[in-house]
């Protein structure tokens, strides 16, 4: 006894993750239905071997089925979670369109899984970014209670969908065609007078750090910083838990990085016994071994399910303080894993 | 009248930097002498449209000399640097060899220019990512004082020498040429198994990020993030300023940024004020506008003199504090323009 599953927005790159994800864990699938705007129709997506017809998003597309998983933004989610819901449908949306809504579970299944069961037809997803901080926060919270988090992110491209991946691939080749080696100058004049070049993000990434991620929000802070603040409070249960964060997007192609600082409410004893405390979490891979260059890196992480901490040291600024280096592949952990991960909790009740 | 100048290491990035900042600022030489290892002896490098010939570093080569600038690595500093200021030479040493000798000053003209003239014959000149965070940070502690800050930076690979760079662009080429548009998974296995491609730094940095700067040391902190702690108290003579920093390095190749929380010990009344303070400090640009999209950049800050400072917010998870980005070239106002500056200092008075 399989599900009947729908990928909305199938051809994006979280939806082909999700699809690939389904398939790997070897989700109980009856029916897969790939969804997409008009734009993608006939397309064909492979899954399980078989090439599947891409089909044009409408009400009548989630007549029967059980899990709807969505990844075509929010303005596809707004209107169509709730069609979907209305038909008994359980959708586990991936935009941000219902995050913060206070009907609707936002859900990391190492942190929260008990609120996935009390959705009213829609589970949210959290983004990306605060996903992989919150699974290695947890456990210390749990442990120690942590007063404040001071987060600055080194986020990948293909975050913002496969235009920015094609953006900073075209930008690299362009570089390396007209201005192999030249200097660092030089870089800037012939990027900034490129052109042709295709650009969604608000300046070139190749060979940058851009300290802007989605849009620019209240107080100077951007939707993705917003995003990392009230998504922590609300997954965690914690409304008071402090986060100050800086989202910066880096020439990456897939894997976020993020150098976290939290303050600890209580003392621990040694980091023998945090990183006991971080080994034994649930989704968490300790790689801490700076003598042999052991910590997590992005170009390695990508492809894996875990969340990956490193670097981990007493922040000796506090009485109880930490630095961790936190690594997770963002189409996967923070996104299409988690997503399949909810779906997974709800059929093993 | 003009001064006798030479540097040493003058073939390496900082050495040819410091010709090039010497030559746009018009410093008053006489007499220009450089420096270097047996394997640039005969080299000759342009000063005023002069071609000038590389000698071999020997402590007759310092005779008759105003100023030494140092960029040759910390054991060149620590055999050469005495020899030279017993000469009466006033060495400027870019390494970090002499930078914590409590009988050495360490210099940032906009912060300590009184340490200056206090030399021995040896005055340090500060690390990069130090040197840039406390030209932002002394205004700000001169007019609220400063608790603690928390520190992320973006480091470009020039502040790892020429052979950094040349790593970034092979490892580019490498995967332009062998694996254009692969996906993520594949360019870490193309990497990793890469073979003739030169690597200094501890993994591959195209397409990541690495939270390893100079060697691991104390407390699983490395050496960078150490400076950073212990330059900064020495250099704003604040013994109790709290820094918690990680040093990561990214695909760029000059200029390195920084996300920098600030937790301040007076309450500022506005950002306006905040951003007054900062915009009349000297050796600071204020770029800060986000409805524009404006926000210092690595790519557009390399060839600058002033450090940059945008993306100023409150943080509201202390009573007084504020998040910033800081940018500046690494090889100017991080070493070179900061070593000319320490002479220019000297010779005003």
């Amino acid at each position: 006894m399989g599900y009947k599953v729908a990928v909305v927005g199938a051809t994006g790159m979280v939806g082909r993750e999700m699809l690939k994800v389904l398939e790997q864990r070897d989700f109980p699938v009856d029916e897969i239905r790939l969804l997409a705007s008009e734009r993608s129709k006939g397309r064909r997506l492979s899954f399980r071997g078989q090439e599947i017809e891409v089909e044009v998003l409408s009400p009548e597309g989630f007549d029967g089925l059980d899990f709807a998983l969505f990844s075509a933004g929010g303005s596809i989610s707004k209107e169509y979670a709730p069609i979907a819901a209305k038909k008994g449908v359980v959708v586990i949306d991936n935009s941000s369109a219902w995050r913060m809504d206070p009907d609707v579970p936002l859900v990391v299944p190492e942190v929260n899984p008990e609120d996935a069961f009390k959705h009213k037809g829609i589970i949210a997803n959290p983004n990306c970014s605060t996903i992989q901080m919150v699974v290695v926060l947890k456990p210390l919270a749990d442990k120690y209670g942590i007063r404040r988090v001071v987060v600055s992110t080194y986020q990948s491209v293909s975050g913002w969908g496969k235009a920015a991946v094609d953006q900073l691939w075209e930008e690299l080749r362009f570089i390396l065609e007209n201005c192999d080696k030249c200097p660092a100058e030089e870089l800037k004049a012939k990027l900034r007078s490129a052109e042709g070049l295709s650009r969604v993000l608000a300046h070139p990434i190749a060979f940058n750090a851009l300290p802007h991620i989605d849009v620019f929000h209240d107080e100077g802070y951007t939707k993705e910083e917003w995003k990392m603040i009230n998504e922590t409070k609300k997954i965690m249960h914690l409304p008071d838990i402090e986060v100050s964060p800086t989202c910066v997007r880096v020439p990456v192609l897939k894997t976020h990085s993020e150098a976290v600082n939290v303050e600890l409410k209580e003392k621990f004893s040694s980091l023998d016994e945090v990183m006991q405390v971080l080994s034994s979490a649930k989704g968490v891979t300790v790689l801490d071994d700076p003598d042999n260059d052991v910590y997590p890196l992005a170009l390695d992480m990508a492809g894996e399910d875990d969340v990956f901490v490193g670097r981990i040291r007493r922040d000796f600024t506090v009485e109880s303080g930490l630095n961790l280096w936190i690594v997770a592949d963002n189409l996967r952990k923070g996104a299409a894993l988690n997503a399949v991960q909810i779906a997974e909790l709800l059929i093993s009740s």
